[in-house]
C-alpha cells in the first residue's frame, strides 16, 4: 500500500454509470458488505457508486486469490472473507479495481451488478464479540467534567486505552426503528428507583474496527502487527440510556444502559482503502506520558491515525413533516482519537485475552475540542442543561421519539479521491 | 418437576457399575456435557458414574421428542440441544433415566458406555456471550469494605442487579493451565505504571448459568418465564488480576483483569436435576426493599433459590511434591445470591436485549456471611494483608505459579439422592 499503488490512482476511470467521483463509493473505495438483491438471498457485495456488485457472482472473472476470495461472498456474512487475512482481500481489491475500470468487461460483469436501492442491507459481520473503548480523549474530558470539574481525567486515562465489553447480540445495521429502552432510573431527589421508559437517551458518534483474523490464547499480538489484525472501518452508533447508566454503572460499568441497540453502517471500508489517508498519531500535549512499550511502535506512530472526518445529523418528526433537510449537530474526527487502533488491539490482547474474525472494537465516541465537535447530545447539551435549537423553532437536550440520526463519514487528501463510508441512520419509536 | 417425579427417586438402581450412589453423577442427575472417547470425535454425553453415555449412539434405543434430543449430541457442542428447550430436555432426562435403570437394556447400550478416564472433556457450550453479575451480596461487601469501610454497598446495589459484559472468547473447559496474564499495574506509591506480569491473582468462585432459549429483540423475559429459559448450571472461576483489575476499572468496569481466562465444570446439571433442591429466596433483612414489580415473582421468592453447596480447594507445587491431600480455603453456598437466576434473566432482557442460546452468566462470587465461607483470595487474605496458613508451613496472599484450583459444587436435601458437578480445576503456569 502506497501512494503508487494503481487502486488510489485519482484519475481512474470506472465503467459503473455514477460510480466516477461519487462522494462515497467511487472505484478507489470498493467497500465490503452484505446486501439480497429482490426476491434473492443475503450474500456478499461491494459498493461502486449507486451500485452494488455481487461478489461470487464476478468470482468466475478474476484469478487466483481475488477469485477464491470473491467465491466467500457466496455466504450471507464476510467473516470467512475476513478471516482470509490482509492479503487476501488486498488481491480481491486489485481484481474487482481492474474488472470495474476495464470498459471491455463491462458486458461480463453487467449481470452481477444491481442498484442499490432495490437491494437490503445486512449487519455484514456475525460479531463474535464487541469491545466498546473510551480512546475518544475530548469526550472523555467533556464527559468528566459533569462529574469532576476540576479534574476531568482519571489517573490510569493517559497510560490505559480503557475499554470494557458490550454486548453483541444487540448490534445492529443501520436503519429501521431503535426501541427506547425502559430500565431502572433514580431521580437525584427520589426515594426510590422507578423503572420506565429512559428519559435521556442520547446517541454516541463512533468508528467501528472490524477484526480480520485473531490471535491464539495467550499470544498477544505485538503493537507492531496489529494493523494487520484489521479488515476494516465502519460508523458505529453506541446508542446510549444516560438516565439507566448513571444509576446502574457504579462499580462494574455501563450494562443496561447500552446494550440494547448498538447500530453500525452496512458498509466495510477496507485499511488498504484507507491507506492514503493515514496520519501521524497527534503529537501528545506536553507532559503527557509516552506510551509504554508494549504500545509503542515507530511506523505506528507515524501513520498510524485516520484523516476521517465524521457528521452526525438530526431529522425530527416536526422537521420531516415542516419537509425540513436534516441539520447538522456536529463534525468531528477520527484524529481526536488518543490511542491508534493498533493501540488498542496490541492491550486488548496484551493479557493473552484471543481476539476472533467477526470481533468488533468500537473507538468510543469521537469529539473533537470544539464544541461543534462534540459527539453526543451529553456533551452537546451539558449534561441537559443547556438544549440545543433545531430548526422550526424545537430543541431538544436528549432524543424524543421520533428523532431520526444519520451518521457519515469520508476521507480526503489531496491527489486522492474522496471516499466515503456510507451512513448510519436509526429512529427513535416509543417504549414498547 | 416435583417430588413426585420418578428421576428424582432416591431408591432407583441403575445398571451401570458405580454409578449407585455416586457422589456426583447418580442416576438422579444426568449431566450434559461434551467428550470426546479415545480417537473419536467430540460429542454430546451425560455422566453416570464414573462412565460416560454417548448421547447420539443411544438415541436409536430412546423415543419420541428424547430420540430427537439425543440425536443432537452428533454434534460438537450442546447449543443446538440446549436451544431444543427445557420441554425437550425434560423428555431427554426421561428417556435416559428409563434406560439406565432398566437391567433388560443393559446390553444394548452397553456399547455407547465409556470410561470417563478414558474419555476428554471439551467445553460443553459454544459461548456466545459471558455476563457476570454481582449477586453475592457477601462478596459484594466484603470487596467494598476494602475500599469504603463505612459504606460498603453502593446505593444501587439493593435495587439492581448489578452485573457487567465479560469476555467469551477466554472461557474454557475444567483443566490445564492458566497462563498468569502480564498487563499494566501501578504501585501506590510509584509515578508511572509499569507492564508486566499480575502479582495479585485471584480465583472467584461462582456457578455458570446456561441460557437454553432466548428472546427476540425489543421482548424482555418477564420474570415469571424466566427460569425457563435456564438450560442448566455449571461450576465458575472467574479467575481476576487484582493488581491489574485496580489500575484499569474506573471509570468502565473490569477488562483485561478478567477476560484472559475463566473456566467453567465439563457438566451441565439440567434444572429439572436441580428441581429437588429448590428452597425460597432468603428474606431480605429488615429495611431492605423489596425488589422491583418487574424483578418479583411470587412462584419465584418461594423456589427460585437452589440449596448448591459449592468448596474451592487449594494444591500448591509443594504440596503436591510432598504428596499432601488439596487443602480446603472454603465452603460456601448459592442461597449466598441476593438475586434469584430468575431475576438476573429478566433484568438481563428488561431493556430488551436479546439473549441467545449459548449465552452464558455468572452469578458472581458466592461468599456467605462466615470467613470460611469467602470464596476468593482478595476476601479471604482481606486484601492481601492477612496471609493464608497452608498444610507443609506455606501460606499464600494471592496465588503462585504451580498452584492448582479445584472447585467442586453438590446438592443434597432429605429425601433425596445428592448430585454433584463434578471438579472446576485450573493450575497456575508461569507469565509466557
Amino acid at each position: 500500500m502506497s501512494r503508487t499503488d494503481v487502486t488510489h490512482d485519482p484519475a481512474a476511470r470506472c465503467w459503473v454509470p455514477g460510480a466516477q467521483a461519487h462522494p462515497d463509493f467511487p472505484v478507489q473505495n470498493l467497500p465490503l458488505g452484505i446486501f439480497s438483491p429482490p426476491g434473492g438471498e443475503a450474500r456478499g457485495g461491494v459498493a461502486i457508486g449507486d451500485h452494488i456488485l455481487d461478489l461470487a457472482a464476478v468470482a468466475p472473472l478474476l484469478e487466483g486469490q481475488a477469485a477464491t476470495a470473491a467465491a466467500l461472498g457466496r455466504q450471507g456474512t464476510l467473516n470467512a472473507l475476513l478471516s482470509a487475512g490482509s492479503e487476501a482481500l488486498r488481491a480481491l481489491r486489485h481484481g474487482l479495481f481492474a474488472l470495474l475500470t476495464d470498459p471491455a468487461r463491462e458486458a461480463a460483469a453487467q449481470a452481477a451488478l444491481h442498484r442499490a436501492s432495490d437491494c437490503t442491507l445486512h449487519l455484514p459481520v456475525a460479531v463474535s464479540e464487541y469491545t466498546d473503548f473510551y480512546s475518544g480523549i475530548h469526550h472523555a474530558v467533556n464527559v468528566g467534567k459533569l462529574f469532576r470539574p476540576d479534574a476531568p481525567l482519571l489517573p490510569n486515562y493517559k497510560f490505559v486505552p480503557i475499554g470494557y465489553h458490550g454486548r453483541a447480540s444487540s448490534v445492529r445495521v443501520s436503519g429501521g426503528d431503535v426501541l427506547r429502552p425502559r430500565g431502572q432510573v433514580k431521580a437525584p431527589d427520589a426515594d426510590m428507583p422507578m423503572f420506565g421508559p429512559c428519559r435521556r437517551l442520547d446517541y454516541e458518534m463512533e468508528m467501528a474496527v472490524w477484526i480480520g483474523s485473531g490471535n491464539a490464547p495467550g499470544q498477544p499480538i505485538p503493537i507492531g502487527g496489529a494493523s494487520g489484525h484489521v479488515a476494516g472501518l465502519s460508523i458505529l452508533n453506541d446508542w446510549s440510556a444516560r438516565d439507566i447508566q448513571a444509576w446502574e454503572y457504579q462499580p462494574l460499568g455501563p450494562f443496561l444502559a447500552k446494550n440494547f441497540h448498538t447500530s453500525v453502517s452496512p458498509w466495510i471500508v477496507t485499511m488498504d482503502a484507507l491507506a492514503p489517508f493515514r496520519t501521524a498519531q497527534p503529537p501528545r500535549p506536553e507532559g503527557d506520558p509516552a506510551p509504554l512499550p508494549y504500545l509503542l511502535d515507530e511506523a505506528d506512530q507515524a501513520a498510524g491515525a485516520f484523516g476521517v472526518t465524521m457528521e452526525v445529523h438530526i431529522l425530527t418528526a416536526a422537521m420531516r413533516a415542516a419537509g425540513l433537510p436534516p441539520h447538522r449537530l456536529s463534525r468531528g474526527s477520527m484524529t481526536a482519537m488518543y490511542w491508534t487502533i493498533a493501540q488498542l488491539v496490541a492491550h486488548h490482547s496484551s493479557n493473552g485475552c484471543n481476539l476472533r474474525t467477526g470481533d468488533l472494537l468500537g473507538t468510543g465516541t469521537l469529539s473533537g475540542e470544539m464544541a461543534e465537535s462534540r459527539g453526543s447530545l451529553l456533551e452537546l447539551s451539558e449534561g441537559g442543561r443547556q438544549p440545543i435549537a433545531l430548526p422550526g423553532g424545537e430543541q431538544r437536550t436528549f432524543l424524543e421519539d421520533g428523532d431520526e440520526l444519520i451518521m457519515t463519514a469520508f476521507a480526503q487528501a489531496p491527489g486522492f479521491a474522496r471516499i466515503g463510508f456510507g451512513e448510519c441512520r436509526g429512529r427513535i419509536a416509543p417504549a414498547p
